[in-house]
């Protein structure tokens, strides 16, 4: 009994990353993530679309940053992290389908709530790339990678919202530009 | 008859506007747009919510960039020049209500519907900006002044997102401290 309902919830949580991810937290229906999931009976696994979003953001934020740490590159140096780093942010933001960073997309959508249990995870999870970044950029031999990695993220989070603005993947290219001028010494 | 129905128009969009900026787009209903606007009849003055919504952004962008080129800063250089402007958008962001930037959101609750009028009229609000950035970086005799209009770009899009994701204002210091890098002769 216990397995089922953890199963469900999994598969509740699948369905709605799904749906969240394609459009949007506030578009989709609390009814749409239940049929995708094919159950009928929601309220005893989630008792609200927000705690639902809040999981959903968690679960999504575990493996973002799994990955993240899994994620092995063959760096000489800063510069070529850096390339490596951007690159990737352009291939993922060339796909169709691209439509933003899915926690900033969260934050966004929730602009004027402010204690939503779903910002809490979107600001949690942001630190924790920033944290990767700044030990990234540590290993690579970069001075003061914790300021570095700041410039990073705001680079990195100005070229995911202007590739969903322009549609246009020459935004990584111009932040991998600038960053590898930042991280140089100085 | 002709002036009365531009009257209810201009009201119309003035009550869409603050209930966009403070609420987003999507959560916002015509019908609390017309109650705000105080008018019964809202069919034969905008067809749809979306029609409105790229209406409101039309409007908004004809203002913003009016108040970007009407702004005269008395500014020595590029790095003044850069100071001053990040410190606005620090200024901005540390207002109790800021929840990011109007068009940016626009996008991204958007963020699926590419052929979205709305999503046409951001896309051109920020090439609007950008080129401001350009023309005033160059004025301060900043060389090639279009390529650090569009790093300024990423840092203020990445500035004006981690504002709001962790309620942040150091943010765009974070930024001013990079553009002032990248703006330097080399």
């Amino acid at each position: 009994m216990r397995r089922s309902a953890e199963q469900t919830r999994l598969r509740i949580l699948d369905a709605a990353y799904g749906l969240f991810w394609r459009q949007g937290f506030l578009r989709v229906s609390m009814d749409e993530i239940a049929a995708r999931a094919g159950i009928t009976k929601r309220a005893q696994h989630f008792l609200s679309k927000d705690a639902l979003m809040a999981a959903v953001l968690a679960y999504a934020s575990d493996l973002a940053i799994k990955r993240l740490r899994d994620f092995q590159r063959p760096v000489a140096n800063g510069a070529e992290f850096i390339d490596s780093y951007f690159t990737q942010l352009g291939d993922w933001g060339a796909k169709p389908k691209y439509s933003g960073a899915g926690f900033t997309r969260a934050a966004v959508e929730l602009a004027d709530l402010r204690g939503h249990p779903a910002r809490a995870i979107a600001h949690k999870h942001k630190l924790a790339v920033e944290k990767w970044l700044a030990e990234e950029l540590a290993c690579t031999g970069v001075a003061a990678a914790s300021d570095r990695a700041r410039e990073v993220m705001l680079l990195t989070e100005g070229a995911m919202v202007l590739m969903l603005i322009h549609a246009d993947q020459s935004w990584p290219k111009a932040a991998a530009r600038a960053a590898r001028i930042l991280i140089q010494k100085r």
